[in-house]
């Protein structure tokens, strides 16, 4: 079983109205909501491809509730922590005239951090993998992407981070065998603007490997075995939020069942692939997916001295 | 006391932004969120002025509840009849930089009319006066206001109705006390620009009397025992929403106090204006209120033949 960590869960909520009007009073056609964060983009990509997830997160309030509900809907496993806040939404307006969203993020506040702790420690027992995704909390310290890792690591499951700024820094010290910042996460952590350079700082530094999702330029791979480039023989269009996620999810999966780094490569690009031409983030067409895989190639890199 | 029905609640929920940033994604600085919709604001106003009022709302879901806990920490007594449909909400973004809101209005929709009606006629023994405001909400018919006024009618309760469109040139048949429209809904149902004339042309519709509220222009009233004008000496800069709300408030409690016309305009205004001034719907200063009372001026009008 994967588990995935929640850190930042939150009720997606998307409303369509005709046409953005700022400054006035726009009426709402239609309302859809989920379950989102992008952990829970990855249970649901991993679901999806048949591999057994639970799902751990803090949830609070008639929103955790509904959140709980969704969860439920989609038979995803969850141990759900209850807090006593309420779980915070997105709201996602889409102006149907354009396409365009323009999304409001409430402030994520996790509640009971160290009741989230002994609660992943209990569950880790049933754990092959763990994987930590979102942003940093308030209410969680910097260094909780690290203690996850502590955690994972004392039990000898491994554990993917994809975080991002000074939490990621703090995890990196943990060792976590794999990170996956994109190209911006991986600049503002190292401050070095060439990926291959900056990823090859962050492997060495957690003594892992790092994977840095670099949009249309494809996926970079440092790791302790070698370096490799992966890239799509064609641009995509289409939405790219959860392309990250979709990297995640597949490596996951590919990590479990013991596959080579070039083989890892080509599905995390072929299902980041699928991910960007499906409607909604932790969604994809298998048909893609499946077509996308033959269009990867995978260039090993000279390791950097 | 003073039944105020609500026919389309909401969970009216504001957001501070730093600035809105179209297309893109916005982080929510604060959250604020409390029980909505028009018949809310007078009974807050009504509270506030030491009126007993009581509301009666179908409610729903998790959003219900936070809008029923939001009534009970303001002490604001309510009958609430729970549907089957979540409450809808409404999500004010206003932005820090310019003050400028934006409104996205989830649409309304009332799960089971019919217990919504029995449960009022039942209510009304209570009653002194019916305060019957907002849209038409999907669920509820046509004459869903009607049907209120004859309720109330019968039992020799009277109402003020406060809507528009259809649902108000249907109520008007049922012969409410009094109709609020503002300009914009006057002319809508009489398709007369001239307001003295689309008011008396209203009044003489309902066999009662009608206030209009013309904005910066004051309030004109129509009723069987003449027309009148009330203005305000100066102009106010503020919040306009909301202020219909205070003049329906200020003349509910102005009829079952038994004040004559220019004494119920002179308060409505007053109120109205004092409700301008005040940051959010459903509020206003007390000392606004006593300092407005002495700048309106009302003028009878010679009435249409």
């Amino acid at each position: 079983m994967i588990l995935c960590a929640v850190l930042s869960p939150a009720l997606d909520v998307t409303y369509h109205v005709d046409r953005l009007q700022v400054h006035d009073t726009n009426r709402v056609r239609t309302i859809a909501s989920r379950a989102g964060g992008k952990a829970v983009n990855v249970a649901r990509l991993l679901r999806a491809l048949d591999e057994p997830v639970t799902l751990i997160a803090t949830i609070g309030g008639p929103t955790g509730e509904l959140f709980a509900h969704d969860l439920q809907a989609a038979g995803l496993a969850a141990e759900l922590v209850r807090g006593d806040l309420d779980t915070r939404r997105t709201v996602t307006v889409v102006a149907d005239d354009t396409g365009d969203a323009t999304v409001f993020c409430e402030p994520a506040t996790h509640a009971d951090w160290d009741t989230f702790l002994e609660r992943t420690a209990s569950s880790l027992h049933a754990a092959d993998l763990v994987v930590a995704s979102g942003s940093l909390p308030r209410g969680v310290p910097v260094d909780g992407y690290a203690a996850l890792t502590r955690l994972a690591r004392d039990r000898g499951v491994p554990i993917i981070v994809d975080t991002s700024g000074p939490a990621l820094i703090a995890a990196l010290d943990a060792g976590p065998q794999l990170v996956k910042p994109n190209l911006s996460e991986l600049i503002e952590v190292t401050g070095i603007e060439d990926p291959l350079r900056a990823a090859t700082r962050v492997a060495r530094s957690s003594g892992g490997a790092v994977v840095a999702s670099l949009g249309a330029d494809g996926l970079l791979a440092v790791t302790p075995h070698g370096a490799w480039r992966a890239t799509l023989s064609r641009q995509l269009r289409g939405n790219p939020t959860g392309a990250g996620d979709a990297v995640v999810a597949a490596l996951a999966r590919g990590l479990l069942a013991g596959a080579d780094w070039p083989q890892l490569l080509t599905s995390a690009a072929a299902l980041s692939g699928a991910a960007v031409l499906a409607p909604c983030a932790g969604e994809f067409s298998a048909d893609d997916y499946a077509e996308l895989i033959g269009t990867i190639s995978v260039e090993q890199l000279a390791e950097m001295t």
